[in-house]
């Protein structure tokens, strides 16, 4: 297993990360969104059972989000271990998250199941079988929800069939910069691709970092799902690639001021918001690794670490105490570029 | 003399130089204004005779100001070693500059001497004894115009009586920023006092920089002007100082910030423009030497060093040349904080 995790994706410089998640119900019962509270506990212990027995099990952590604090819960959220759904639900539920974050099996969400892999970079297929193998685990042990023509049974029809969905995280500063987004997102959904925020559904997509998933997945195969994605994808990465490269030929001194601008005051700013944390962290990770040479692991993980809940470190601090507390942390991992 | 050269001046938290100039024309010669070319050159060998041939004489250099090339005497108008008519006037003229900086002996200006110190900090009395020495000197072998009622004789009429100007360069961020610098100014010039910008007359106060000097000098004699001025001056400080603190006291963080951001720009940024460099110097030292701790001396410095024309170092580069090049000096000036 921990083969798998080491995996690095490629295209570091314009993709985060790629993740892919499976939708499941157990056999025999209802959708949560209809689950009494002793099947739904049912359901946790089988989903437990399951992956805690298996030869993995001792690499995940149980979270019982229905007791957890909402800052620590916010804070899973906001490395994208959990979906937003999963803080506003009043249910019993839980995910099994992996020592590495890089799997997460969410319980009594929308679906029984929500089986993610997020792996930095782009690596679709990848993440796609590791999502596959969790899933053969737990299905080894416990009987799904599927009928021979709709395949997997889901709560919301648009992910019936295999009810895979793959999304890439991209970094777009010159597409969103030249205005190009907006008729890429148009004709992206047109071939029945959904590019969204840096959050999923509704939200808006700053700092040039937008989401592209499959937008169903019924009479789709996972393989046609991991094969339209990356040559969307692959694309994408050519257009920014291409209006990148031509900047940097007319221009290379405006760039590394960019991206040195935002270094310095990434590491030296007292008070620092998210949002400008952020911008200025998605500025710099730009400048990797011809500009400034820092691993994008680094970056990826202040990424998430800046953020309102990750930076309050479990405790209810007030606004002013994060902003002091975030460009303390900054200070210390980039004060010294 | 470089013991007078040595001394540094008080407050430079707030002040960053004191200057006193003393006009004086040689007798027997007309005003610059209505000079022929020989009475000039004459007049400028022996003005430069009577310096060069007394005890201090090593310690001065000739500029040709006629003759050195524009970007060279921008240079010096930058450092405020010479007039910005001194820039302007095609007449004959130069100025003998002490190694320091310090002594300027203008020659040909609108008078025939403009006999100017400089000092670091506060110290209006030094920096005019400084100039009645240089004064006393060309005064033992040239006679001036002079009339006991009247006193120097000077081109323009406010320049009469003892002839002497003392002005004080402040740094006043907080009482800018409150908007108290408009009654301010209005209050000085009621008692005899000019707040001008940066550069003098005509000149726009910009970063929070503003000069004060004496209106006019007959009548009143070089000590009346020495303590009229110090007491405006201190009351300025003291009004500064004020805000300054109760800020501080209000939100420590909040002026830590902005000097630490301003660091993390002037050490970081690839391309600078001569606005953004001085403005961020001079919220750079604003913070010396609480927040930050750096000599005073080096960020005066650098104050005249990124102007177009010093930066340039005698090149005719282009602006954008000029910026990298800033830039370049800033970062290896600044990096290190």
């Amino acid at each position: 297993m921990s083969e798998i995790f080491k995996q690095i994706g490629a295209e570091r410089g314009v993709v985060v990360s790629t993740r892919v998640r499976l939708a499941r119900n157990i056999a025999g019962h209802p959708f949560p969104g209809k689950l009494g509270d002793e099947e739904a506990k049912k359901i946790i212990a089988d989903v437990r059972n399951a992956v805690e027995s298996s030869a993995v099990g001792t690499h995940f952590r149980w979270h019982d989000l229905a007791n957890e604090s909402e800052l620590a819960a916010r804070s899973l959220m906001e490395r994208h271990l959990i979906s937003p759904e999963m803080l506003q639900t009043g249910r019993t539920r839980g995910a099994l998250i992996s020592d590495d974050g890089a799997v997460s099996i969410m319980i009594n969400e929308e679906d029984h199941l929500r089986i993610q892999v997020i792996y930095p970079g782009l690596c679709i297929r990848e993440a796609y079988e590791a999502a596959d193998k969790i899933d053969d685990l737990i299905n080894e042990r416990l009987a799904y929800s599927f009928d021979k023509d709709l395949g997997y049974l889901t709560h919301c029809p648009t992910n019936l069939g295999c009810a895979m969905r793959a999304s890439v995280m991209m970094h777009l500063p010159r597409l969103t910069e030249s205005g190009a987004m907006e008729g890429l997102i148009t004709s992206a959904q047109k071939i029945g691709y959904t590019v969204r925020g840096m959050y999923g559904e509704g939200s808006e997509a700053s700092f040039g970092v937008y989401q592209i998933s499959n937008q169903e997945s019924l009479g789709v195969s996972e393989d046609e799902i991991v094969k339209g994605l990356s040559s969307v994808v692959g694309q994408i990465i050519e257009k920014e690639r291409k209006i990148s490269e031509n900047e940097e030929k007319r221009d290379p001194d405006a760039k590394r001021d960019k991206v040195f601008r935002a270094i310095g005051t990434l590491g030296h700013a007292v008070i620092i918001s998210t949002n400008e944390a952020l911008a200025l962290l998605f500025e710099m990770r730009g400048g990797i690794p011809k500009i400034v040479n820092v691993d994008y692991d680094e970056i990826d993980e202040l990424i998430w670490r800046v953020m309102p809940a990750s930076i309050s470190d479990g405790k209810a601090i007030q606004p002013r105490e994060r902003d002091l507390a975030r460009a303390k942390l900054l200070r210390e991992k980039l004060g010294k570029f």
